[in-house]
């Protein structure tokens, strides 16, 4: 069985919350690993991956308005040509990966959490990289 | 032995961040691993987990304090019907885990630092879940 | 072969961004780990880790003008007498450690992806802890 697997994602806006905890769960479920930690890395640095609220889609809303009041997208002090400094700032801020427990090959999530792939600069494709850990 | 375990948390206010270094270690003894890392992980989406100084209290009265300064309790762009967006974002700001290494038994924390729970829209019953990942 | 490891850092200015790939990618090939993560975990509280471009030094810049804008070095309500505190809040917001894939015995990052030590509070002298996962 493999242990890790590389995923695409089409993203559709310039910023958007994109649930992906289906297609976690379905790389899980071919890993077969029963106890441990699963591992979900994003392998680039204008987007970020978080868990929060799955159930009412007005939490990502807020979420997304709320980051750009935090991160305006361009400050008097930016310098990068590209001039998406917002969205490296927003990928630091969530960061690049997280690690949901797995009990009895399902993962451990508590009952409104989901887990989301944060683009902030797109869209774009984007891929990320799966590690299963046994424990 | 073990090697994960849910643990429960009573929050007795709105915001604060709960020393749990040493509920963590204990589990840690109960599970017995050696060497590997130690994952601490919300089951809830209002709250968050960090690491920081556990010496002088005034810093966990700062941070709090500037968490609210960066994100006040309601702006007008948010519609979450409950009302705690703010609660939500202090979630993804802090994350819903932090992975602690452990050598001969013990958590390697720096002198200051503490594991910390962030309470964000209290108070609860709060669960977190553990797992050893041996090395 | 060993599977945790403490290096030691020097950091030369009160705020910097200080890419430790090289570092990291050598304490991997000591530690001769085929598949599986990488954690490193920084033991202060004034300091921390992220993942973000290494090409353009302008991220770097902007990334640290953006975490002054939004994390200014004294607000009214600080307490904390060593009047740090902004340093701790932007240690929380990075976080403590990254953790990232291995593959075949090389790191698994992006094509613009580098990893940053984060020092708030320097200059001093800091310590990481790396620790290697098998998958």
């Amino acid at each position: 069985m493999p242990d890790s697997k590389k995923i695409s994602l089409k993203t559709d806006a310039h910023e958007s919350l994109i649930p992906i905890t289906h297609q976690v769960a379905d790389v899980l479920t071919e890993f077969g690993m029963v106890n441990g930690l699963m591992h979900i890395f994003v392998l680039h640095t204008t987007c970020g991956i978080t868990i929060n609220e799955n159930a009412d889609p007005d939490v990502v809303h807020d979420l997304l308005e709320r980051l750009n009041h935090l991160v305006p997208w361009r400050i008097s002090s930016d310098r990068h040509m590209e001039g998406n400094s917002a969205a490296h700032l927003k990928s630091t801020l969530l960061g690049s990966s997280v690690t949901v427990p797995v009990s009895n090959g399902q993962l451990v999530l508590g009952r409104w959490q989901g887990i989301f792939f944060g683009e902030f600069d797109g869209p774009r494709q984007r891929t990320l990289y799966l590690t299963a850990i046994p424990s």
